[in-house]
């Protein structure tokens, strides 16, 4: 940015602060996905009208914005790939409300997820979508990315409970979208155009979420099993039973080892894979799941049942899945995180093609994730500092994109596209569907200010990282 | 249209038909609301690439093209306004297919949504959306419209289970978006942008929706109440004790009286209103949510509560919910009905507004609908002929919309724009928020050829029902 650029902004910025040394600017350099870009500055100010004024300028003067919550981002979202102003919107955090009457809650962009989570929990209502991260995530960097989280089996993602948002438009506007009624038809979608456009299309700076009820029971079953494919099969055993649970994660025998390696938590290490789920609703009705779902599972092959006994041993099993991600970096320092999905039914295909992938280009893979909603988690460890290492890893990734999309799936289900997954757009959605997603970027963002460089691939973009 | 052009469309189309004959285009003029438009020609053909053939001509002729499903659309979705082609998409009624692995329906868009709820149910699945017209209204029309229903409180509206489409765009060029995973986050959501957009974006060819398991049991409820107050008091009370009824349904004294005059349906005609409930879920948690909601009925002044002890009385209630609309018209020839949303907390304030309404302009309006989102349907009665009386409608109509607005509610919550609410738009949305709309319809139809004079209003327009 020029020197004048950036004296104007120290002008407009008066309820905040604009950090312009360069140990501020690299703690805004990175997210948790690959890569570091420095920007010009960082903008922390709660002033919905400063930081529009911001972004006029920043149109007028073509200076690249980067709205930015708690970088928790596995697809590269916040990055300042292009430089310019960073908006570290995790100060705006100074609205939560709660209104039990038309179950919703009001949201300014910097709350943390969790804090969502525990205020509508006060009022004995619910804010489902549950991203592993939502302990540190901001709502903000939810709704941009469209978290989704293990809750999406039976409730959706962040964009089933977002039905109002004020949003600064590229050109620096402050529109409105939606409302506070949980139908709304009039005109053109805005509000879930928005909420997963990764910051593309305008900066969130307040949201309307729909609560429900929260349910008065839940239980945990945890299946174990000696074969992968009968894992497999026992998620579509229980999906076609006509119970819908809350979560069904599965974790591969390499994540239950290493989760062991990093903090014991009472796993069974010889198994080739398990099952967590977990069952809401009424508490005569989960009870009587929870039997149905056992029995299911020993009917496909389950070699040990486990159902907690208590809150400490329930909260226990979820710990150690929320653990799988920290435990793998343990192994290497450098974690890929995909989250190709496929339609339920392709499950064990795509179990078997990652097997596959694994030894063809002999990659560190571990396999876990939402396997009720086809969402695996196809993690590569490695060390970036290896080069003839993330030259396999490179190729790897772009094989497990090849094989979602074949087997009828997406390269995303729930981590966005970012940087990473922009050169593989084309093979998804084909040259026009792209074209049509491009149109309203360029017709909302004429001067390709807000987030560039992420979604939509550059002429000849490839993935590359080394 | 001019002979050359017609003559082009005929050369078009080699599987189906042209129809050009005054009586055929007469059955096209028409749907559900407010006038009646003659097209040029009609279209009647299965197949996509005819009809994607048809757009691109249409594009470089600048010929209005207006799909179109049964038209039981209540707000001029496919009127066609301004001439041109009707594309006949019901005809387009062979894909019904049930993926029970994947927990999905492929279908074409002239199917009928009973027909859906059918093959779903056969295989003990459900598919949620449950317009009123249901059993005669095409997908097609459920989809451009995001059409809503009584389960619309639990389950949500038609967009919240379409996760994939095939979309002939206004170019002609073929689309598909989304696809057979229940988590999709690659690049912007057009599924939900075009489902809802009321055929101004795209001529849905094809859909993918999410399927449910079926709850195994479902119980109604009828709490009659001597005060309207009382009954938007036991709707808050219900919605706020934790239980989330698959549907809770309002009808006004106005109603009930109609639909008893029309078929006697054991309705107590001396009610001021009466609250229909069904619950569904695990059998014994359904029964003992039956009698929490009878409970709490009653605290709030319920006069009686009436539970159906077997399917037959069941079916007749909700038999007598759905008499409301073809029962008011035999009062007057004219039903012109609104469905101005607000949130469920000021549904007391806006049952009190429409009745100054009704007062202010002596009209005649029945108020009923899904009381427990929030999404009433104030409907107007009255004769077309009359017009002075229409005169008053139409200042009503207006007040109504306000009145909606100032409450923190919206235009539609179910039945779309279309033409008759088009003058509105800027009203809920600001001019900004409406002109970001209209930059997405400039840049996907630049020809302005997709269902044109919907949704956005033109320079000046207003409400004219005379």
């Amino acid at each position: 940015m020029k020197p004048e650029d950036i004296e104007e902004v120290k002008k407009i910025v008066k309820m905040g602060r604009v950090l312009t040394d360069e140990s501020d600017l690299f703690s805004y350099s990175f997210d948790a996905s690959f890569g570091t870009y420095l920007p010009d500055l960082v903008v922390q100010t709660k002033s919905v009208t400063e930081l529009a004024a911001l972004v006029k300028l920043a149109n007028r003067k073509r200076i690249p914005v980067y709205p930015r919550g708690q970088s928790t981002c596995l697809s590269g979202g916040p990055l300042p790939v292009k430089g310019g102003m960073v908006f570290d919107l995790s100060v705006m955090n100074d609205v939560l409300e709660i209104d039990e009457e038309d179950l919703i809650a009001v949201v300014s962009p910097g709350v943390l997820t969790a804090d969502i989570h525990r205020a509508a929990e006060k009022k004995g209502l619910m804010y489902p979508p549950d991203p592993s991260s939502s302990h540190v995530s901001t709502i903000g960097g939810n709704l941009a990315e469209n978290s989704g989280g293990p809750r999406g089996l039976k409730y959706g993602v962040t964009k089933d409970y977002v039905i109002g948002l004020e949003v600064i438009v590229p050109e620096g506007e402050i529109i409105r979208t939606g409302g506070r009624t949980v139908k709304n038809v009039t005109g053109y979608d805005l509000t879930k155009l928005i909420v997963g456009s990764e910051g593309t299309l305008g900066i969130i700076t307040k949201a309307i979420l729909r609560l429900l009820p929260k349910p008065p029971a839940s239980e945990t079953v945890m299946a174990v099993f000696d074969s992968l494919v009968d894992a497999g099969g026992a998620i579509s055993k229980i999906l076609s039973s006509g119970i819908l649970p809350a979560k069904m994660e599965l974790m591969d025998q390499a994540s239950i080892i290493a989760v062991e390696n990093y903090e014991p938590s009472n796993l069974p290490v010889d198994a080739e894979a398990i099952i967590l789920l977990e069952l809401d609703g009424h508490p005569v009705a989960v009870k009587d799941e929870v039997q149905q779902v056992a029995e299911l599972c020993k009917a496909v092959g389950a070699r040990e049942i486990r159902i907690p006994g208590n809150e400490a041993e329930k909260a226990e099993i979820w710990r150690a899945r929320k653990l799988v991600s920290p435990a793998i970096v343990r192994i290497k320092p450098t974690k890929i995180s995909e989250d190709a999905t496929v339609p339920r039914s392709k499950i064990p295909d795509m179990c078997a093609r990652l097997q596959e992938i694994r030894r063809k280009y002999n990659i560190h893979l571990v396999v876990f994730g939402h396997a009720g909603d086809g969402n695996l988690h196809p993690n590569i460890i490695a060390d970036k500092n290896d080069k003839e290492e993330m030259k396999r890893v490179e190729e790897a990734i772009a094989e497990i994109f090849a094989a979602a999309v074949e087997l009828g799936g997406t390269l995303s289900g729930e981590h966005g596209i970012g940087t990473m997954k922009a050169p593989f757009m084309e093979m998804e959605l084909g040259a026009v569907g792209l074209d049509m997603m491009r149109r309203i970027k360029q017709v909302w963002d004429p001067n390709n200010i807000m987030n560039p460089g992420k979604i939509f691939p550059e002429p000849g973009q490839k993935l590359e990282l080394t």
